[in-house]
């Protein structure tokens, strides 16, 4: 019955909803070709964009760049005028937050054809940099990155709180270095002196401002050490979070981090008293002593 | 009867329980709403100071700036004032920790008023930074603060004993480097070799000094690589204390760490089959179904 | 009987069998002789040609270390045509990829000898550290190594996707620095600007560039911050992956991480009380004592 | 009748027996007095030397650190005497690793009253700093500290076999930067090129040499995030020992990390095949299916 009424479809609708699943579905080949293709063509579209900036290149290659710009842009019109052509509520895919990206990374060049003020359309033209959360979107589809997402997500309270402690102890030492090195060492202002303190916490260390009094030298001394000893901190926040997600995918339970979620997956509810939770190897419940096996 | 008695006390007590629940509570919505409110006023004024020390800042919005640190002088005094009008033990607070801190945040700005020294009072205004302290300390009411805070104490010792040997070891090889490098390289005199060394070791590395002999920079890669390594161990040590601390939050008990221990705990064992390893609120054998309670 | 083959061997053939063992095996003495000789030479020519290219070093002691060049080139090829000689498909060998770096590393010294070209032979002479990888190989033949192999291949997926988004991220931030701070502060291109984002994300700091306005320190220090936040993420997916490797190799399975995906490998089910998580090796249920043979 | 024995000792060996309790003995009151007083003594002896080379300091205080020095050379010297004097075999000492270090660290003062070539002398003192594997020694005795050795111990193989591997990549990945480079960037030399990839890898990033091709660079952030990345795997082997450790010590077994173990340690021992290895719950043999019960 579904089939009869797909057959008495205008040609135009077929034709809409093939693409329609061309371009929104993950599953059918031609979905993730063009998904893929999609990916290509936004990293292409950057990587110009880039080049562009470095002066060498865009000097002895500008009119390359430039042909290459309005590929990457007739590309991108197609398939936003595509994604509005087939979607079902085409309003609410304009509005919505990667409509309006899409809209947004081709805009300036359309403009540009219009209105002859490169100036202003060169320095918008970046906006397409924002089609690489789509790239980021394409991603989610893969099961290890929504894993890595859950993880992360749990963890993440904890790891504010942690961040939250570095920032104030770095606010403290920060002052304290203004107060000990000052402005005659590079120590120009307490935001500066909190900027290296950052640096040499987390251990990147530019080495454009370096203590020069001894007791500077030795709080920054203490200062690297504390940062890489607490480096173990948000290490071992997610590194516990990524075990339970993982060891979870693994055996479709995770019986050795969280013992009780994992017996009510595999049904062991008490019938008399519905209580979860029992052990994988209970025959008893735990709460009201009736068999478990019946 | 309780509430009799809270009928009969004068307007003024009520007033008083009233603001004492107001800003010593953490439970009710007035006392989040006014802890998060110090939380603010607290890291503006501390931004207000940084944001001072910026030349260019200070030159122009001076008298901005000036206003806002009387602005936030009346709201700490008027705090001040209160936590000791509401407290039951006035003099316990002002000369508790946190008291002596909110005194001396505002003396500082109190004397200048009176006496004209504008230099001194300049460089005690920088006491306010100690009242971050509150911040953290109303950090603490959150539970994941608390269970990093035991964490890390679980595994102060193990770190300590870590650092130190990473500090006797410095000591060794920020001499050596001293002898091989020389100070004709940088290297002027063995504490700033130490400091080279350790700024090395934790994977810091300025470039301010660098080797420039070759045995001084083979030396110094073996260095850089134990550094890769050995951050290994704080991260070993806290990771396990942290896996330990939420795991135990997560289930109700930390089983899957410490089975024995948690279970010696609340000396659960079935007297009928001599099972172990009962849930923390198990009042019947998983096993054979007996009552635990017997 | 195979003996009595063996002793109808010509003389040749017998020698050839002992050379093959000594080359080709692992577990001979004189096969581990061999291949810890081979790797000291190769380490040792390695180091011969960086050496070469110390100009002080290459200007004092030119001709020893030309000397040296001759005899590892006399070493290798020896090496190499034993190898041919030995082997029972000498074409198979020489095609496969050991085969080719053999004949690589040799053959521009062999060229040298008879065409007098010497600028050519001098830059392809570095084609010896191709057989750095036979280092790894031999490597290989360590449990250890092929265990953290195991770990890194199954973690590979994971640490991909997150590599993937920080390079993303990467390219995101970069470009805003480039516009924050612009070429007059350094970020003279968007690709030296990403370069500068990963220097700081990963915690590296050259400190060649340094942002110089107060919102690009700003985003600086939060982009440092979050890569020593993030920095847990890959550590957590290799480490859980290695727990995962050397426990199931000090337990012979690996019970405690994956239980069930274990044992329902081998389909262990008892037939008699349908009990699963029973050893890899077990012959009899672990509950009713049952075989898990019928 | 020990006793009595004692008694007839003379006074000298009874105050020999005394002294060697507080030096040698390590669970007295005396002798932690001792311990700690000897490890005070030392860090302030080896500080006194690192000031020393402080040129600003030596030049004021020159006297007074001089005093310091004959000081602790008494110091050291009456302890090296009543080592020997108290020792049951006082050659052994003599020729100990200790007893050589003892010596080393005060020979250098008492040949300096005799001859007086101080600049000698001067030198060589600093070989009081291997007073500081005492300082380690002493160290031995916290529990904590022999734990974490064991766990290191443990993965020594496997962080061996990591860094190797390592090294073995930088050596390529440094020539090949070397050959993109080149010396007119600050590539000088392979050993030098080396120094840089290992200075990029392990995220220390000195900022002396930095690569100026685009190639150079993109190859520095491929260095850099493998970098990155890798850095797990070190932490991922000692963490894993570290837990083991840790969780052994905590509950008396470690059961889930290394279950077999722990079984044996609670006697389950097949009474038929005498296996071990059992699960904790297991009624029946896996091996033989004998009952475990009898």
């Amino acid at each position: 019955m579904e089939t009869q009424y797909q057959q008495n479809k205008s040609r135009l609708d077929l034709f809409r909803q093939k693409v329609y699943i061309i371009i929104y579905g993950v599953n059918t080949p031609a979905g993730k070709a063009f998904d893929i293709g999609l990916l290509v063509v936004i990293l292409l579209s950057v990587f110009t964009i880039m080049l562009e900036t470095v002066e060498g290149i865009d000097l002895i290659f500008h009119k390359e760049l430039m042909l290459l710009e309005w590929i990457f842009m007739v590309l991108f019109g197609l398939e936003y005028a595509l994604r509005i052509f087939v979607s079902r509520k085409p309003v609410k895919y304009i509005f919505s937050f990667y409509g309006i990206i899409d809209l947004l990374s081709i805009l300036p060049m359309f403009v540009s054809i219009f209105i002859s003020g490169s100036h202003i359309f060169g320095s918008l033209r970046i906006l397409r940099l924002l089609r690489l959360f789509r790239v980021l979107k394409l991603m989610e589809f893969m099961q290890e990155s929504s894993k890595l997402k859950v993880a992360l997500m749990a963890s993440r309270a904890k790891v504010l709180v942690f961040l939250y402690t570095v920032m104030v102890i770095s606010v403290l030492i920060g002052t304290l270095m203004y107060y000990i090195e000052g402005p005659e060492n590079g120590f120009t202002s307490i935001p500066k002196s909190v900027f290296y303190t950052i640096v040499t916490l987390t251990t990147v260390g530019y080495g454009d401002i370096v203590p020069a009094t001894p007791v500077g030298q030795f709080l920054s001394m203490a200062l690297m050490v504390t940062g890489y000893g607490i480096i173990a901190v948000p290490t071992g926040i997610v590194g516990v979070e990524i075990a339970r997600q993982f060891s979870k995918a693994a055996t479709g339970n995770d019986q050795n981090i969280r013992p009780s979620q994992q017996d009510s997956l595999n049904g062991v509810v008490c019938a008399h008293c519905n209580r979860e939770g029992h052990r994988n190897d209970a025959e008893y419940c735990y709460h009201c002593g009736h068999s478990l096996h019946i």
